[in-house]
Order: C-alpha cells, then structure tokens, then sequence
C-alpha cells in the first residue's frame, strides 16, 4: 500500500506536486507515540544517523585523548556547507591526531550550497575533501582509528575497526540485524545499512531518554546530542534547515538531515526519538516534514513552542520576481 | 488511487527511493497509445510547452519581420542554462525588436546548472535577466508585443495580449477550457494554467501529426520544433537531458523539459505527442521517464533506436569517489 501524502506543493489554488512518506515517533521503551505509512520496511539513514556513527569517538577515548571541543564534536555528526570555518574545524580536528587532508578517503564535492560553492569560486578556489560535506564525520573515525592504534588507510571499508565498531552501535541502537543484505554505499564511501524507520527512531529515544541502553553509550550519545544543539552551525550551516530546527527550541531539539528525504532527531527532554523518509527522496519535503514532526511531539507539553515549528512546516513559495505562487506544507492528517 | 512507481532509485540491493507518476502518449486525433496513472487530472506545464506559447511569435508574423534565426526560434523555446552564448542570442533577439534587457519582467536567477553559474561567479559577475533560464521566450513575447504595436510593460500579466494570445493557442491545441480555477503563477512570472496530462500529449500529437489543428497553427508549431530539433543546445544546454534526448534521434524526437517533473515531447515522424509528470516533482525522475517514454513510443517502429532510449532511461549513481552505488531507472511495468 502507498504511503500517505504528508507533504503537499501547492501553486494558485492546485496541489501541483505532492511528497508520500512515513515516520515514526518513538520513546525509549520502543512504545510508536505517532507515526504514519510504512515504518517496518528497512531504508537506509544516510547521514541522518552521524550522532550513531560519532559514538565510538567518545566511548574509545579518542574525543578526550585529542581534546575536542564541542564544535568539533557537532562538526563529527554534521553534513555541514563547506564554509571556511566547517573547513578550517575539519582541519584542526585532523591535526590533532597528527594527520592532514590527504588521508580522507570521503572524496571531493563542490559544496551542496549554492551560494558557499560560488563564494569558493569566486575567489578562484576549487573543493578538497575538506569541503565534503562529510569531512567532520571521517575527521572523527581517522581521529578514533589513529587513537586505537590502527591503519588509517581503508577507513571506510566495512571490514576496518572504525566501521565495524559504528555497526556495532547502530546494531545495539536500532535492535535491527544489519546483515549484508541491507548494505549499500553511502556518498562519502562508507557502508550504510538500512533498517526500519521506527528502528532509527527508536534508537534516539534510547538515547534521550536513556532507557534501554549501556549508561555509558547514553551519556557518550547525549554528549553528542548536547554539542549538536550548542552548535547548530557547526552541524550544518548557514540558513540550514538543522540550524533552523535547532534554533528555534535551543537545547530542546536535535533534528539531522540524510541523503534521499531522510531526516532523524531527538526530544531529550521529552525522552523520544523520531525518524522519517520522503518515499521520492526530496529534500524539501523531509526538512517541512521534520518540523511538523517534532511540533507532533511538543503540542500537548508546550503548545507554544509547537505553533513555532508548526510555522516551520509551512513555508511560502516565491517566484523570480519575489511574488508569492504558492506554498510547501505538511499535511499530517 | 495513487499513480503507479514508475521510476526507481536503488543503491545497493534495495530500492531507496521512488517516484510515482502519469503519462500519456497521444496522437492527433486524441487516441491514447499508451498511458500510465492518472491522465486526467489538470496538472501544470509549466515550461514543457513553450513550444505552444511561442506560436503566436510566428503566426503574429514577429518572427520573419525581425529575421529571426532558426537558433533564436529554439531560444524562444528554451528553458536555457544561462551559457554565455545563450545570454548573447537573448540579447540579440531583444535588439532586433529596438529593446534591451531593461524591459524584461522575468527576474534573475543564477543559472540552475552549477557549473555555470560558478563560471559567472569565478569571473566576478552576476546574473542578469539575460540569464534567467526563460529569458529567450520572454524575448519572444517581447518580439511579438513590438511587432503589434503593444505596449511591453506589462505584458507578463494575464490581462495583456501576449497572455491572451498564447493562452488562446493552449486552449486551441489542449482542447481544455482554461479559465482561473486552472491558474497559477510561474516561475518566470506569466501565467501558468493547468490541464489534463492527456491534453497536452494530444497538444503535441496535433502539431506533429497535423491532425485537429489549423494548417497555419500546425507550420507554426513543427517550424518551432523543427528549429530545437536542429538547435538542442539553444533550447537547453550543454550536458542538459533535453539535449541529450534529442541528439539521440536528431530530427526525430522532440523534447522539453518543465518545473515540477513535467516533460513533453513530439515525434513527428510517428504523429505521436506525449505529456508526463512526477507526482513529487523531481527533476532526475521526469528526465529518465520522458526517455523511457520515447522508447516506448519507438519500439515497434525502430527497436534499435528504442534501445538507445532505454539505455539513458536507466543512469548509474556514483558516490564521490566515482564507485557505482545504484541506479535511476524507469520501470513501466
């Protein structure tokens, strides 16, 4: 059965494009507080798990061993813009395990952001692999793998260390079997494994909450979390749909995007965890989506702050000229 | 009922996202050959038919008082990149009407394509509205307000006679009523109206066929195919799927590209029109349908060619470090 529409486009008085999905809203004990559409088919998390993938940096020592700062760690769960601070962060983090640029195997990308791209342009520059969007999250494994005493070469390979350990805690998260039949190869070069939504939802309210999980892991996550929240910008970038979600409740939400519509976050005071995906894999659609998720989650605890991200989930359409023509809104019904 | 997945994005083993979609294949007396989904719903063209708003340049007799060329035709057409040489023809089109870039109400843009518009920005520039990707046909409304002795300000509005001329030649050759229920405003700042997928098809199958249209409105509309047929790059850019569909069957297959996941097309040899649209609106969707459409168009006629067109309705995805990760491929089943 097709999910349902949750997302709608509209222009001049037609629906003219419409976005189907599913999501799910989760507590810790596992307990479905909301969702719709098709929550049990695996999907791969994409980026929208970096918080999962960050943990082995905290539990091996590896974050306080090298001294990381809070924005370093946002930097290690970010798909950020490649502005010249995410660069320059990415760098530094690198350093301090006594390695440089040439060792990411993440691969080069003009920065997703159109305006950070030209800016890179303009000045006559092209992209390292520091500008990939991923760079923080490879600076955090090569950071864990040199801190363990292995190869850093073939990092990204799913039988190296530093990615048997991120399954391992995704495994424990999720409390899905990632076997190699949910495998696939992320953008950046690492393994993703898909699992169902409510699995990945599930698996941040384990950490926001606490229940269900090694104290440690929840604390090692929370601290991640915690730094995410502290530094929007580093996560992402400027006019990012994270940093905005982020904002607009500081210290309430953590909210990450992933690849093909995917979008992940967190209510830790609230001790619940969400996930979703676009059917289609547009990325308008999950930011409004988020959004109107987490004002799910917020209405019955603080209705304020719910109307805030309900305005979130509805965003006006202008032409060239500046005309408004129409609007992307959610539509959970 | 939700439209059928009619296009499929994989990575790895599983399908990680998909698109739903209509399409109808239609010949000049209104006879679907071929359709999947929902063909009746009135949805927006968008740009797919510039071809049909371009018309009144010929029939108003703009196009042959200014010497238009064969590639200015195909301009008036264009959804453009913004390539330099398509910024000088737009120019040159306006010049031969007395006017400049001044008079025109279509905005600015960077150019969508990201390597262009980093060109732009490495030399220090920004876009005019010579380079909103529009700008050709607007220069042919322009042409044609001249030409009749309109007055040009204005002449994106409804009200105006370029509007109502061209509104005029979508009713002739869609056969739909289009009154304000159906309107919206384009990106470009004209008017939008809203018809059946099947309408349009059959729009197209009319000019290619010459069945159910005046002789003159039919010689306008192949002379305007005709003109992108032989000038892709004009009417498109370079490396764009519009140009690549039609430098695939040079002269044979018509091809153009809308907002939202729309694409039309023509084959004149066949007599067919065709008109589809991605319910979500993803560009990378429509593209790969529109050549898995052609195919079908052409299988029983030329299965070679077909071939050719199955081949780019179905692109491998890579990730950053060039490894293929998955595919887009259109599945009419």
């Amino acid at each position: 059965m097709a999910n349902p529409v949750l997302v709608e486009v509209t222009r001049g008085c037609i629906t003219e494009s419409f976005h189907r999905a599913g999501f799910a809203l989760v507590d810790g004990a596992g307990e479905v507080i909301e969702s719709r559409g098709d929550i049990l088919r695996p999907v791969f998390p994409r980026s929208a798990i970096k918080v999962f993938q960050g943990i082995p940096l905290i539990e091996t020592g590896a974050a306080d061993a090298y001294g990381l700062s809070d924005p370093e760690l946002a930097l290690a769960c970010a798909s950020h813009s490649g502005e010249d601070g995410h660069v320059r962060l990415a760098a530094e983090m690198l350093a301090k395990a006594g390695l440089d640029a040439t060792v990411l195997e993440c691969g080069c990308h003009w920065p997703f952001d159109a305006p950070v791209a030209r800016d890179l342009a303009r000045r006559g520059e092209t992209p390292t692999a520091l500008h990939n969007n991923c760079s923080g999250k490879h600076a955090g494994f090569l950071c864990t793998a040199v801190h363990m005493g292995e190869e850093t070469r073939g990092y990204v390979g799913l039988g190296h260390p530093v990615q048997q350990r991120a399954k391992a805690v995704i495994e424990d998260l999720t409390g899905f079997d990632l076997n190699s039949d949910v495998c696939g190869t992320d953008g950046c070069a690492i393994p993703t494994f898909a699992a169902p939504l409510k699995s990945f939802a599930h698996g941040f309210g384990k950490l926001a909450s606490g229940e269900g999980v090694a104290p440690e892991r929840a604390a090692a996550g929370r601290r991640l979390i915690a730094a995410c929240m502290a530094h929007p910008w580093e996560m992402s970038g400027t006019g990012r749909a994270c940093e905005a979600l982020m904002q607009a409740a500081p210290g309430q939400v953590f909210a990450k995007t992933g690849a093909e519509g995917v979008f992940c976050g967190a209510l830790p005071g609230l001790g619940l965890g969400f996930a979703l995906k676009i059917d289609d894999g547009t990325t308008r659609a999950s930011e409004t989506l988020a959004a109107a998720v987490i004002a799910v989650a917020l209405r019955s605890h603080d209705p304020d702050l719910a109307a805030r991200f309900d305005a979130l989930a509805n965003k006006t359409l202008r032409n060239w000229e500046k005309t408004e023509v129409g609007a992307v809104r959610a539509a959970i019904r």
